[in-house]
């Protein structure tokens, strides 16, 4: 059985801090970096983000969209990137926000996780809309191959909070109940430690608080930066768990681009300033 | 502006019948077919399906999950399969569930919708955790193309019940208020007529009933055959909306492969009892 991610995400962590830089090449980033909004663009901006990132940060997350958007070819990009940047020791989230009915479910699964994957990652976001109960195939890919299911929970946008604060019958949110359900899995799969199924909490929602501890998983919180959060935001959201939050910001980052320094160093700042509001 | 598609569907309707045939190479599938569980066993399928379903129905829907499996190979054939079979005249639902931040919405959104889309469907599915209102560029290429937006509201299986029927503060479930947001941009966007934003609601479950035709847009109806539901279940669940509806199966089809011709039958046969079941 392979390391599990948590502690692959401790060991990079104490060496480079929680941040997850994330490699969104938007339209406007591919053209403000004079690389062309183009299939062959994004191969320029992989390369220049995964040299920028090596041994700077100690995971990566790829928006699959802005790869989806170039066709095939963009994809044949992102299951590129997946495999270099893993090899050079980088771990790898792929926010995909994959979810369907169990069969389907299965499908993705073999698409995303496990060393036999095409885009084999080391975590993989997924939609809850259909239910974690529907989900067996990513947990047990996740809990085998040592990889990581960030089930999306409360979302950093606003637009979201209508759908995540609605109430079952015996008055739990579906944020909260998800979290329940995501803890019960993690302490059949892995009791005492921090199991396979984490989840996205976005820091930009202060209220209601939620019981983040007792998830026993690790919490992926997007929304960094150009999304509003700042580090004392991600602290205090996750105070009863700060050695378990990966922050990640994108566009703030990447608008220090192309040059590979100057990105390196904007990067390896905030990583280093989550590292000091998120002690261990 | 292009025909929108809630009048293409009539008129693929009226010559073949309401049903969207679902191209889901799973697995088992490809290995009960001979093709082989591989990219060149996936673009195998993929000709025998479109060969059989030209001239045989008038809508297919490609299973995003079945096509990521094989990786950017998988992805090079659902991209080639949708742009084949719409040149054949079918109408493409691509079944892709997307959904995230407005910003990566937008992304999604060139990548599925629209004429200088590389995988331009004429409907797509997508994910509403999110919120329906941090779907704009959704919408809005959706509006400008003449293609449709499937929101999933009610899904087929049993595991999505507690997210959909959680209620808001107002007492309304998630479902039931999905469906009234869908309505209002409906009712903005084609004031009178059927709309651009449609939804996902899997006939296997009756209760609670649902005000469909209140909608104002296109249904797709999943979980036909192998999930369990039958062309009455159908028309009782769309009992206010008959000509709104488009089932589909995939399963129960497929199985009758890869015999071109009986394939075609078994389709054909389906088409034609649901288009019975489903009278305008």
């Amino acid at each position: 059985m392979a390391d599990s991610f948590a502690s692959r995400f401790a060991a990079v962590r104490s060496k480079y801090g929680p941040l997850a830089w994330g490699l969104d090449p938007s339209a406007e980033i591919l053209e403000a970096w004079g690389v062309g909004d183009t299939p062959d663009g994004l191969d320029r901006f992989a390369d220049i983000t995964l040299s920028a990132a090596t041994g700077t940060v100690g995971l990566v997350k790829l928006q699959s969209a802005f790869y989806e958007r170039h066709g095939w070819r963009g994809f044949r990009t992102l299951q590129r990137l997946i495999a270099e940047a893993r090899d050079a020791g980088l771990l790898v989230i792929v926010d995909a926000k994959r979810g369907d009915v169990g069969t389907t479910n299965d499908a993705y699964a073999e698409a995303f996780l496990g060393a036999d994957a095409p885009l084999g990652a080391d975590a993989l976001t997924v939609h809850p809309y259909l239910g974690v109960k529907a989900m067996g195939a990513f947990v047990a890919r996740a809990d085998e191959s040592g990889s990581c299911l960030l089930v999306v929970t409360r979302s950093s946008n606003a637009e979201g909070r209508p759908v995540q604060t609605a109430r079952n019958r015996w008055g739990r949110s579906v944020e909260e109940e998800l979290l329940v359900e995501i803890g019960e899995l993690n302490a059949q799969l892995a009791p005492g430690e921090i199991g396979p199924v984490g989840a996205v909490v976005g820091p930009t929602h202060m209220e209601p608080a939620l019981d983040l501890a007792a998830v026993g998983g690790i919490f992926l919180a997007p929304g960094v930066g150009a999304q509003g959060a700042t580090a004392t935001d991600v602290a205090r959201v996750f105070a009863s768990c700060p050695d378990r939050v990966i922050p990640s910001a994108s566009r703030s980052l990447l608008c220090d681009g192309p040059d590979r320094n100057r990105l390196a160093d904007t990067a390896k700042a905030l990583a280093f300033e989550l590292g000091e509001a998120l002690p261990v």
